[in-house]
């Protein structure tokens, strides 16, 4: 079980699933839970039970599909209803009767919510949070109440704001977790609300949305003015620009501040990309601590001194949090970073190779190739450098024609003639685009003697059009990511025909597939 | 010109450029920087003359094609190299060469990396830096200096970062700016450190990198400190994590802050993702302020209280920044902006018509279109509204092959099959891709019965790749410019077939061209 002198407090199940165009089933959110105890959170809220059905499910199963080891499952809910008591309100009894151990109340402390939203006096609201928390704490229950719109509030009515955190307070909550639900506060005005409310001596916790690109300083502001409960998602998910990314948080007050809030910290950026595969929301590449590219480098002019003392350029080790650094290959790529790359790739370049591989870089990426976003293509001319080209396969021709009938259907097919073992191939291939059609013609001519391509898979598909540089005309660039069981590789082809830059990143990709496959040479 | 009290100091196309994945032309970078004009920032960093001939040859072209109304140009460099003379040395040569009123010197502030990464000793680094502002400054150029890895460096060796800020104010630089360069500082920390080198009397600059996600509040913490100029990147590109988002510290020091920064903060949405459309990065849907989310609310619960009051459920009103609340899952289509946009056309949209078109437009968007950057596809599609579809010709069919022979010669050709004026019309075109092969196929069959379009041109052709999730089974999105002597114009294309996709915008952009050319229906 996690401390409980600090909360790290966990919303992504209630308040992260208000994104836009993320939907969460039962299954979903038990998979997150489990991931999200798996970090070391102390508390996953896991919605509303008894107004969302979907959530008390998830409560119900929860009892015995869930095996937490760090984390208590809170269940949301708002105060009773003006002019009933708590225990005849229908939605109150479905947090009794969810069996989580912690019931987290949401409550208006902003004056004009109260009238305009709730639509009742201002005395009522704090009878409802009395009446309802003093109940669930009768019944055994712990309560954490969220003061919802509360910095508002308080700039609109700052007494009655801080009256809601007293009555909740001196009605047993153990928590008042100040909202600030709009997202627009910036640190320094909102550190100096928490330490007026902290001063009322009940325990204060923060719950902040990305309005102003600050949900995380508003979460470290809090924190300083004295609060020991942090609100987040995991992510950063939630409506509008999001809520506080809770991983940022958490990685911030571990790494920075000495906090010892999660035990297993070097399994963030794993966690962190298993639940956007759970949520299927591309995972952001620039997230804070464990996106892709939180640890590249590109800048040629610091790889030599990365080589001296990586520490001079990146503000912790990744491994804190594991991920890792990279280096990017780009045209401003020296042969440091080459060596460097060639490296992680797990070759030993001597200088020779290094520099005739720097040569063909730049050469290359003039034509308009990027190796940084295609380590498959990279990787493919890493090893030419080194061993001369060597392929599985040859290409003797191909052919796509994609037609609208007079039907107003479109068909696509492709034809490949290739060499193989000494074999000749043809094979055709129907797709719904012209690159679909030449990827299932090239794998249907070639899986028969390289049975493991039967897995490769065509995963991302991006091009982009190039401006031709004095007169020429533009030349187009395709990236393209594939996939098998073993992972995941990108290649890059450049031509001025859209179709023949498809072909040669396909053709890489599949070249590709076959050296990790470690099948030998014809 | 901007008012020098402040300075909003854009490093897009430099520092921003080192994003991972993203690469600017040169094209490209004139047309950031006519969008950041038009926003109304005060410093457009360029790149680095000299050092980059991509840089080099964007501030030579910026001399004839920028006719910039608010911003100056800086152009970045280094400071001389050791043991030269700064009047000596090819690169600092390169900066006064460049034109630019601006330089802005990189230089090293933290003592480990003078000795690792420059090899030099701290006194030489010293002279480095007041030699080659002094240079600078005698030759008639502002110098601004980049402070590198200031922070650490200040942590390390506190008198001798502040040594260089003194160093390089005394030469004659007109502001030093901190950088976070390895961006793992936090508000609290930073706003300290700043406070100590505002003390020292000279015009302090930030500038801040978001690996801790603190990037925006460490930008405001500096100027709360004192710091009067802060430097960003356009929807917060750049390596790692990214830069400081410099449209998110606008919009919350103009909104917030009451700092007057920016003419155009109503521009501000609308810039941001005119910008994604030239970086070809997919616009973050949750940036603060100008995501497609920032005001996006499910509505529910909250609906009737938005209707009595929306500033009750948003932080700042959405139009300060050209953005608007949404309400469920819609666009940003509203009757309002679609019956303004009609009239700017020249239509007259009774209440009917406008409903029909925000549906239609509505409906189309969440297939994939996009018609803020199609004009010509909405005005045709506005036309259908009021009109009903007409067209001056009928497509029956058409193919395209693209083909590679076994000589390794590339060709394409298509064949479209059209009725027009009575008249069933067979032609056939060769092209350097399947698009053009189209393109030259429908002019040459339409051109006998439309001459003026032998004047028509394709003069620009993008592709998007949506939802990349399943490789060619993705949506694909294109934009076609076209021109004629009387202009240019855009259309879009969408499909799951790329060929398919391009043939709905050209078709749709030849039809344009006869609405403009007022030939008479068939």
């Amino acid at each position: 079980m996690a401390s409980d002198r600090f909360h790290v407090y966990d919303t992504t199940l209630r308040d992260g699933a208000q994104q836009e165009g993320l939907t969460l089933t039962v299954a979903d959110k038990l998979a997150i839970a489990r991931h999200l105890d798996g970090l070391g959170v102390g508390f996953i809220e896991g919605g509303w039970p008894g107004a969302i059905p979907k959530d008390t499910e998830f409560f119900r199963r929860a009892r015995t599909e869930l095996d937490l080891k760090h984390a208590q499952l809170a269940a949301f809910g708002a105060t009773r209803r003006a002019g009933v008591q708590a225990a005849d309100d229908p939605l109150v009894a479905a947090l009794r009767e969810s069996g989580a151990p912690v019931v987290t109340l949401v409550a208006k402390s902003h004056d004009r919510h109260v009238e305009l939203a709730l639509r009742t006096t201002l005395a009522e609201n704090l009878a409802m949070i009395r009446d309802t928390v003093s109940h669930l704490r009768a019944e055994g229950q712990r309560v954490f109440l969220d003061a919802e719109h509360f910095f508002d509030g308080y700039k609109s009515n700052p007494a009655y704001a801080l009256e809601v955190i007293r009555t909740a307070a001196e009605a047993g909550a153990s928590v008042i977790a100040l909202c600030d639900t709009n997202g627009g506060m910036l640190p320094d005005e909102l550190g100096e609300v928490v330490h007026h409310a902290v001063s009322l001596g009940a325990r204060i916790g923060i719950h902040c949305h990305d309005d102003t690109g600050c949900a995380v300083a508003n979460t470290l502001a809090a924190v300083r003015a004295g609060s020991t409960h942090v609100q987040g998602c995991a992510n950063g998910y939630g409506e509008r620009s999001g809520n506080a990314n809770l991983f940022t948080v958490v990685a911030n007050l571990q790494l920075k501040r000495g906090y010892d809030l999660v035990p297993s910290l070097a399994e963030l950026t794993r966690i962190a990309h298993a639940i956007t595969e759970v949520t299927n929301v591309t995972p952001d590449s620039h997230a804070p601590y464990v996106g892709m590219s939180a640890f590249a480098h590109k800048a040629g002019l610091h790889a030599s001194a990365i080589k001296v003392d990586p520490n001079l350029y990146q503000h912790i080790d990744p491994a804190h949090v594991g991920n890792g650094m990279r280096m990017l290959v780009s045209d401003m790529a020296g042969r440091a970073s080459v060596e460097l790359k060639g490296r992680e790739l797990g070759y030993d370049l001597g200088p020779e190779h290094a520099r005739t591989l720097v040569d063909r870089v730049k050469d290359l990426e003039a034509k308009g190739f990027t190796f940084e976003a295609a380590d498959a293509s990279f990787e493919l001319l890493l090893r030419d450098t080194i061993h001369g080209e060597r392929r599985h396969f040859e290409v003797e021709s191909w052919r796509v024609t994609v037609e609208r009938t007079r039907y107003g259907e479109v068909v696509s097919e492709a034809t490949v003639k290739l060499e193989a073992k000494g074999e000749r191939i043809v094979a055709t291939g129907e797709g719904n685009g012209p690159v679909n059609a030449l990827d299932k013609a090239v794998r249907l001519g070639l899986e028969k003697l390289y049975p493991e391509l039967a897995k490769l898979e065509l995963v991302d598909y991006r091009v982009r059009i190039l401006e031709g540089e004095h007169g020429t005309d533009a030349i187009t660039r395709v990236l393209i990511t594939s996939s098998d069981d073993s992972g995941e590789w990108a290649t890059v082809g450049v031509a001025e025909n859209i179709i023949e830059a498809s072909w040669y990143a396909l053709e890489q990709a599949v070249s590709y597939a076959l050296v990790r496959g470690c099948y030998e040479y014809q």
